[in-house]
């Protein structure tokens, strides 16, 4: 009984980083959709959505089962509960990715004001605190998980300075910009909506972490 | 030990009640420092959301010791898991109403560029999805839930009405306006994404009820 619990952990771990995957290629695909006027591979952004919605159910189905079948308790209890909130962030965030190419597809193939460079970059950003946070929680990593949670101020300001960009340099010089703009105000404000999640992923991992942390120590204390 | 789990059940759902309650607040909240210009009410809001997110922590706290205590199984566990679930959307959307108080506090002293009309609508209409939706949770109430699901389409077009407007109306005709425009764009974003976040809980809690009745029927099946 007890090696199977663990193999069905081992599986919902498995599972999760397919998961985490999967969201990755959204977001790194929607930006590119948005780079390249990709109308095709933003459609295919949306399409891949209903499989990352699959498996968000299919792994919390399994997280119910291993607590109805195993009845963990402790820290193999709250991994479980961390991993079912982590599965449910991982689809916000690949709905942030469907917006983005929603927007893509609203812009249709009008050419971009200006070559690119700062949403790719917070689009960047947003992948990596996404694969660090989640590498964060298979690995147990407090450290790790911090450096995402300070990464999110980083996330911020490039967000006010697309902001600022658009607003200032576009919209007030030239109204008529403002159809072309408001996407990209709306996609950069998607992105940093991804960071945000990723961030709440760090969190949840550093709360399972320190939990485990006080837990050893209460039981250490006991045994005094 | 049954009469005891029963009680902890009951005690879970009213502290996500009060978890409701205060979110719903922040929502009404938001959109009277919006309408009234009253930063003051906006950093409130702020400073309540900190009361937010300790009483998630708390609701969770106590979702997973139930788990721990009463190792529920079958409908008691998808409950608990699902209460888990609605918690972390109801602090989503409180911080989304923290959101909204942001660019209330940006805009300033800056006087409104027309009264507003849809986005107060927009903010009924979302606070309305948040207490409906918990409702059904309460009583197990699936139809209430798919009301709830249908009114996401109405809070979509809305927000697209008030953006169109924004956009064509305002800063295409006068490129100026684009700072005070800018964050009434995102306000209806924010409040859009809280009826959004209202959607999930109520597709969860049809998921909830659906996979009790399916229960239900395998064991009439198993009955026969």
């Amino acid at each position: 009984m007890e090696r199977h619990f663990d193999e069905d952990l081992k599986k919902l771990n498995s599972e999760l980083l397919k998961m985490a995957t999967l969201t990755e290629e959204s977001i790194l695909k929607s930006t590119e959709a948005l780079k390249n006027k990709d109308v095709k591979l933003a459609q295919n952004v949306i399409e891949k959505d209903k499989e990352i919605d699959r498996k968000e159910i299919e792994i919390e189905e399994s997280a119910i089962e291993l607590l109805a079948l195993h009845q963990p308790v402790a820290g193999d209890l709250r991994f479980i509960t961390t991993g079912m909130k982590i599965n449910a962030e991982l689809e916000r965030i690949a709905d942030l990715a469907v917006n983005v190419s929603q927007r893509v597809i609203e812009m249709g193939d009008q050419p971009h004001l200006k070559p690119l460079i700062d949403i790719p970059k917070l689009s960047d950003l947003a992948r990596k605190m996404v694969k660090e946070a989640i590498d964060a929680f298979v690995n147990h990593d407090e450290e790790r998980a911090k450096k995402v949670v300070l990464s999110d101020s980083e996330a911020d300001k490039l967000r006010n300075v697309i902001h600022k960009e658009l607003i200032n340099d576009y919209m007030v010089k030239d109204g008529s910009t403002a159809p072309r703009v408001v996407p990209l105000l709306l996609i950069s404000r998607h992105l940093e909506r991804i960071c945000d999640h990723a961030t709440y992923i760090a969190e949840d991992v550093i709360y399972m972490v320190q939990a485990k942390v006080i837990r050893h120590q209460r039981e250490t204390l006991k045994e005094k």
